[in-house]
């Protein structure tokens, strides 16, 4: 009978998703998932976004143009505006979530056995959209101020990375690790691409999500100041975490003969991003709702992050170790002796859910480490994830046997 | 700088979608995409649909399952019953239109090289998908009745057709082709993927928009009664067509397996296809509303179709060869001597559009085909339309030099 390509042979997917089963069972808190909180989708604004849509129906409900509606072209090109960059339309391009951005932008660059380098750990989506492109990943070390940059140099020089093709990048409030690269590193990154010569890819879902600390310009908008950087930049925008992720609206932006590239590998994939979600989007930014309800987002999010940390010290302070992020939605954390996996088994006995590090990690594994979530629960969860989460260490410091 | 991966060094997207530059002039009919007539989406069951899903606002704004939400699954499951097929729900999935179930089930099933069998001539962003994903195209011819299953059958007993890993056609309605494989000429398809083991995707977007003829069953509902067919069969559904394109829901039924890798290669192509559009098509079909509108659409169809042909027989008749479709969308015909690109050259100055056969070859190309679309203009424009076209043809019979 018939058999797989070869990255399908093991159709292991992504040990995120894997973790859905549980999320409707009673009882559950889950600080796993990347899911923005529910409870803070701006209704009103999108139904009246929604409504305004409806004005053209046809327009919603035909086939669009592949690259996206230029209205909302017009948006994403104010945003970016905003974000210190300009962009021109053939810049520019929308995507079924920033996901796909990334899927596109691999399928037009990346032959088997091509070098890409991520941080590590990384978002375990892009790792897996690398092994299906057969890429060959390189990892680079990450600490409290994002990517090594230093390592990264050393290993450039010394051959170590290879020669790479690009560079994957969360520069702010990463997935995981919720740290956000400085100035100085992001201007060394920049540098290195153009003297190796290679893509970086910015992706940049969380950036607007910030609620404490000073403002870092995005790599793109450092890179229209250096030159040959700005052509070596990809950037992934998202409405996925600022808006709500059922619109499924990312954009590209890159130079124009990526951008064409991408545009022609979208005709095969989807033809074109769902028109009726992107008339909503335009429609809803058109509006100016995103700058009036990011804030309400922001506060709870800077609520949420602090109860979970406060819980963390209070309750597991002297075995937990993580840093305090300054937005986005993540807080990564460290347990010495602990097997996060293990963990995992007796945490979901006592109803809370995370994600075991090693989702993140393409190669030598800290097992010990893991990731929680503030965004979804509420407010007043936190304690009592984290109470759960201490039982469940408790049980294994007490030689309980995996579930 | 960087290097494009090698399907990519020559950015030629859709011939289709290089026309739409043209839709928006005035005075122009178009006759070239593959697009619903605008004025026949049921606005009202819509808006309907809609509401009811905004019931529950959460379940449409945020991430869903990567396989669709489970009411859409269901309903998608009452579809494949009424067309004769029962499938459970690890044999679905939901895709971003159907263009998407065909290119992942690429993704998981074709290494470079590897022999796909198509007829020819064949919708383009087929043809596009796999040259993307670097197959081996080997193309079998069509006539009236579909596919020629002799011919691929003395193909495959000589070697001629290789060793093919799959097999893509639509045999309903054909897109460009209009023609429909007849019942007899299934089931020996059927035979020969069981004795020369490849997989066969049916691509079925167009059988309900049946207004002439006698229904004929699916690959798939026939597949059902021959040992070893149904596991061999791969189903791609779609209600762009029959609904509303920018609702961007299709749907791939095959064995749980292939399912559940195309799955996995969802999560990094788009984590998941729009929860909102989901649940209003869900909503839509629970409703009831598809088999209602679909007579209305199928009636204006026939008479737009009426008009078309009868419009080519009268002003065209001696110098156009063409078959009348029992449904779908799409007329082919032939100009004996004329090339077709040429002759769109003209058209475009006389302010009609058509699409070219050359589109639909992946290898000897007929150039003196082109498609014809009766969905979307106007039943009184069709005659105006063939005028131009004659009109154009004389042109070039006077010796026009192409413009």
């Amino acid at each position: 009978m018939y058999q797989f390509s070869e990255p399908f042979r093991d159709p292991t997917g992504s040990p995120i998703r894997e973790l859905f089963k549980y999320l409707g069972e009673p009882g559950m808190i889950s600080v796993a998932g990347g899911y923005p909180a529910s409870d803070l989708f701006d209704l009103d604004g999108l139904q009246h976004a929604a409504a305004n849509a409806w004005s053209q129906p046809a327009r919603c409900l035909q086939y669009g143009p592949t690259d996206g509606l230029p209205e909302l072209k017009d948006e994403i090109a104010r945003i970016m505006r905003q974000r210190g960059v300009s962009v021109t339309s053939t810049e520019t391009m929308v995507t079924t979530g920033s996901q796909q951005g990334f899927d596109l932008l691999l399928r037009v660059m990346i032959e088997p056995g091509d070098v890409v380098l991520t941080e590590q750990p990384a978002y375990p989506a892009t790792l897996q959209a690398l092994r299906m492109q057969r890429a060959r990943v390189v990892t680079i070390p990450v600490d409290e101020d994002g990517l090594d940059v230093a390592r990264l140099t050393a290993m450039l020089e010394s051959g170590a990375a290879g020669r790479p093709k690009l560079l994957y990048t969360v520069p702010t409030f990463a997935n995981p690790t919720g740290a956000t690269l400085t100035r100085e590193r992001r201007a060394a990154l920049l540098d290195l691409a153009i003297r190796f010569d290679f893509l970086i890819v910015e992706d940049e879902p969380y950036a607007d999500l910030r609620f404490a600390g000073e403002f870092v310009p995005s790599l793109l908008s450092l890179a229209e100041q250096m030159d040959g950087a700005r052509e070596r930049l990809v950037y992934l925008g998202s409405l996925s975490k600022i808006v709500a992720p059922g619109l499924r609206i990312g954009w590209l932006v890159a130079p124009s003969d990526i951008v064409r590239r991408c545009v022609v590998a979208k005709q095969t994939a989807d033809l074109c991003s769902a028109p009726w979600l992107q008339a909503i989007g335009a429609a809803y930014l058109a509006e100016g709702a995103l700058q009036r309800h990011l804030p309400r987002i922001t506060g709870v999010y800077q609520r949420k992050c602090a109860a979970l940390c406060d819980a963390l010290d209070a309750q597991l302070g002297s075995v937990v170790q993580f840093q305090r992020p300054e937005g986005g939605m993540f807080v990564w954390a460290r347990m010495d002796g602990i097997d996060a996996s293990a963990l995992l088994a007796q945490a979901i006995h006592e109803r809370v859910l995370f994600v075991p590090g090693t989702a993140f990690y393409a190669d030598r594994v800290d097992a010990s480490t893991f990731r929680l979530s503030f965004a979804a629960p509420g407010v007043d969860e936190f304690g009592e994830a984290v109470s759960r989460l201490a039982r469940a260490r408790q049980s294994i410091q007490n030689g309980a046997s995996p579930r």
